[in-house]
């Protein structure tokens, strides 16, 4: 059946993309930019995936999700084509606010008008569909206000529909049926379902051929029979948004001036020709594109038309806060410790999360130690003390309140540091540390030698080791393991005016000139002469 | 009637002094060694009160009350002898443990020996009842550990009762009557009443006067007559343990070897003659007591007899835990200050209680800062705070715990505080600090106002500020505000790796060479130039 004749002329209208972002790809940009980037804010290359509508209520969308930041995403599927996108991150609100979203859009829809010009699109026609986020993700608020982009060239020539139906009234069953057979084909093909801009021949025996774009050079036909196709997220009885490019690119390109265009849709992943269209549209040759700096009109802010481009913009916030929100507790209490790993790299949290420590006195400085190590990002706590909270403590020894006084420190201390933080792993361990040289009578002589073999294990098993006891002679023994161990040591004490931090055994380099007489290279202890 | 015949010779003996120490008098001690002796512990003078029987259950005693540190105790009366006594308080345990307590004993009896030879025993006769207490007082621990002395001269020469009986049957009806009547009077007059040694002439016509020991000089009469008579604590049927030194006064000083002594006791206030001892003694002089360096045995700690001195002490424990325990709290608190005071006197504990503080932010440092105002005896808080507690803070501000999330902060800072040290006065005060030159909405305007007054109202009640809030903006109006009232204002700020501490205006001393417009010597501020 031969196509219809035109039935009027109209403007050539057309149904915008959508976006639709998961929340995910927002986690794992916050991800990216917290473990990442830090404070670089210039352009990370995305990769979206577009799609064809597959059924009426659910429109065909232009997605990214949590894995559009990879390189190699796995999207290249029958549902999905790869399109490059570009995200640009700001460090914080004012950025995002002052970013020049005109120029910004300019910039990637010359990209565009550059890869048409240059032949690219014929090699990798979702170039067409390149585009644009820009985003500031308020890491400490768990927020992100995005807006997107499709950058769209306005060819400055007058742009007429001349006609548009259903393909299943402009076709013959015949050459329906062949091109369903022939899209089928296409779209099953590993080489080819991602490729969403297309040329359809129908020869005069209705047999359908698909060919790429790139293989359109020298070619010459009936220009009858001659359909320029390309998969249409839209629903509606007009063109999808990638006509729009598209056009731009049979006209700039390969100078067409009019073309019978196929909106290809699908319906439950087989062709729907009753809801796919053909239409006709012809375009002058836009003027001046010819210039060597020429840069058309780019329009394309989801939800802006062309002309209103100047109104404030309007933030697509999205709260981060619902997502995993067991996990990202802990996620927030490391976030301050990320954040200044951004301008201090030597902070390196995982060994500070797998570290083992070993806090020998649970008083004033023993609350405050592992309540900092938590604050640092240690997870994994060890707290030995024989005494008991008393009245005066807790005015000094700042986790303990009124409701401790008479328990056991090793005790009262275990809730106060995991309502502090949940993630942290903390064992109190109620244990008078033995002081070498102190009389011990008979009857406890066992206890005590089995505290001494009881510290050994926990000194052995512990990575760090923190001095905190209220005397200097209860460190001796603590002293003497971590050196037999070869364990980091830290002892701390203060006095009225005055305190000491010092750093025992293991050092942080691995030149210190002390080498001990197991050749170990350390530093001396607050024992050593 | 005549004194009975001698029934039998039997050696002297005697009912021993019971001490009895209120708790009250422990605990002025405990405060004397906190507040006024520190580390000093000399022996201090402490006066007791030596009492009659006055009941058959309740025997007399040797009692310290709280009023015996006193300068001059209100005990002077009808009831109570002031006797003086040394306390020997010392630092600690060991120091107590390895006081010498014979050196002590001996050094307290060598007064009574020199007083009795220097005749100032006949001017004040208590002082033939002075005693000695020595002691350590835990202060940590709030007990103290005690020990009691009546120091008293053994006499190297047989001593014997040669009789003993009932005053009431030793003299006749008319005796009985006249001396109950001149004891009345001796007892009833504040000049004698204090007095528990004397001696009492009886006339032939029975009639009876009571003499101080002071009016015995140059008397001579008859001495069948004649009796020494003593208040006795005791109320067994043989003398109480004062007889002991008095009769090595009669006999070193006045150089008597055999005596009628009177046992006087009492009943309900009145002299009970029936259970009022007479009876005579005999003691050969004492041999070389006439040595120049001579000083005779001395016996005298509380439940030991002569002979058992060497076992090894058994400490009498208080427990001033039960005094006060309201208020006790609060002392425990600040003990650590106190103690801390003793060898840093510049540490005024009232300035700091009665200093009011206004803690502007109740953040990280805001927490800490409250906290340790505390520590160091501060009692009166006021915390400002806009913002509400989230996850990321409970593992960097001190105080607050998961339960808090969501809490404006001024509001759950109160009860952290609170049971860390009941005695605090705080006061949360929800508000954000206002910042000039930061935009403010019209609707905004005039709580921003408000804000403003009341930061003002509250900077000018205060007399300490600081500075504590999460960005430098915030601090200028409140560095303003104490400029103008003329406030201490305290700025702090932490860093990755540094931190800053800064005091602003009124300095710490008068002599300040910056001088500010109004005349007020002060020091600069974070935002001088």
């Amino acid at each position: 059946m031969a196509a219809k004749a035109e039935t009027h002329a109209r403007p050539l209208e057309m149904e915008a993309i959508e976006s639709r972002v998961d929340p995910g790809f927002w986690d794992a940009v916050r991800c990216l930019k917290l473990d990442v980037l830090s404070i670089d804010d210039s352009p990370v290359p995305i990769t979206g995936c577009y799609t064809l509508c597959a059924h009426p209520k659910i429109p065909g969308l232009v997605r990214l999700s949590s894995k559009s930041l990879e390189a190699s995403p796995p999207f290249h599927s029958r549902n999905n084509c790869i399109v490059p996108r570009t995200l640009v991150n700001t460090n914080n609100m004012l950025g995002f606010k002052n970013l020049d979203v005109d120029l910004l859009l300019k910039e990637e829809g010359k990209r565009i008008f550059y890869d048409i010009l240059s032949g690219k699109i014929e090699e990798d026609p979702t170039l067409l569909l390149r585009f644009l986020v820009i985003s500031f993700v308020d890491l400490k608020n768990w927020k992100v206000y995005y807006d997107v982009a499709f950058p769209s060239l306005v060819l400055n020539s007058k742009m007429t529909f001349l006609r548009l139906h259903s393909a299943s009234e402009v076709l013959s069953q015949e050459e329906e049926t062949s091109l369903s057979k022939s899209m089928k084909v296409w779209r099953d093909s590993n080489e080819t379902t991602g490729c969403p801009f297309f040329w359809v021949h129908i020869y005069s025996d209705s047999s359908v051929v698909i060919r790429q774009l790139k293989c359109w050079k020298g070619y010459s036909g009936d220009h009858q029979k001659l359909l320029f196709g390309f998969y249409d997220h839209g629903h509606q009885d007009y063109p999808g948004w990638a006509l729009r490019n598209y056009i731009a690119f049979l006209s700039l390109r390969w100078k067409i001036e009019k073309v019978q265009f196929l909106c290809y849709r699908e319906r439950r992943g087989e062709p729907d020709l009753e809801k796919s269209l053909i239409g006709e549209a012809s375009f002058a040759a836009p003027h001046g594109w010819d210039g060597s700096d020429y840069v058309p009109e780019i329009i394309g802010w989801e939800g802006e038309k062309a002309g209103d481009r100047k109104k404030e913009k309007i933030l697509k916030p999205i709260d981060l806060d619902s997502l995993n929100p067991a996990s990202q507790d802990e996620e927030k209490q490391v976030m301050h410790l990320k954040l200044m790993g951004w301008r201090h790299p030597s902070l390196v949290l995982n060994k500070l999360r797998s570290a083992r420590c070993l806090v020998l006195g649970a008083g004033a400085l023993g609350c405050e130690v592992s309540r900092l190590l938590m604050t640092w990002g240690v997870r994994k706590l060890t707290v030995v003390d024989g005494g008991c909270v008393a009245i005066p403590d807790i005015v000094k020894q700042s986790l303990y309140v009124d409701n401790d006084c008479g328990v056991p420190r090793a005790t009262a201390i275990v809730p106060h540091l995991k309502e502090r933080c949940p993630a942290v792993e903390v064992e109190g361990i109620q244990m008078e540390i033995p002081v070498p040289g102190n009389p011990v009578s008979k009857t406890k002589m066992s206890s005590v030698l089995d505290n001494c073999k009881r510290l050994q294990a926990l000194v052995a098993s512990s990575d760090v080791v923190f001095l905190l006891t209220d005397t200097w002679e209860s460190r001796w023994f603590p002293t003497l393991l971590c050196a037999n161990e070869n364990k980091i040591a830290i002892t701390a004490a203060s006095g009225y005016d005055s305190y000491l931090v010092m750093r025992h055994g293991a050092g942080p380099g691995h030149n210190l000139s002390t080498e001990d007489a197991l050749g170990h290279q350390r530093l001396g202890c607050c024992f050593c002469k």
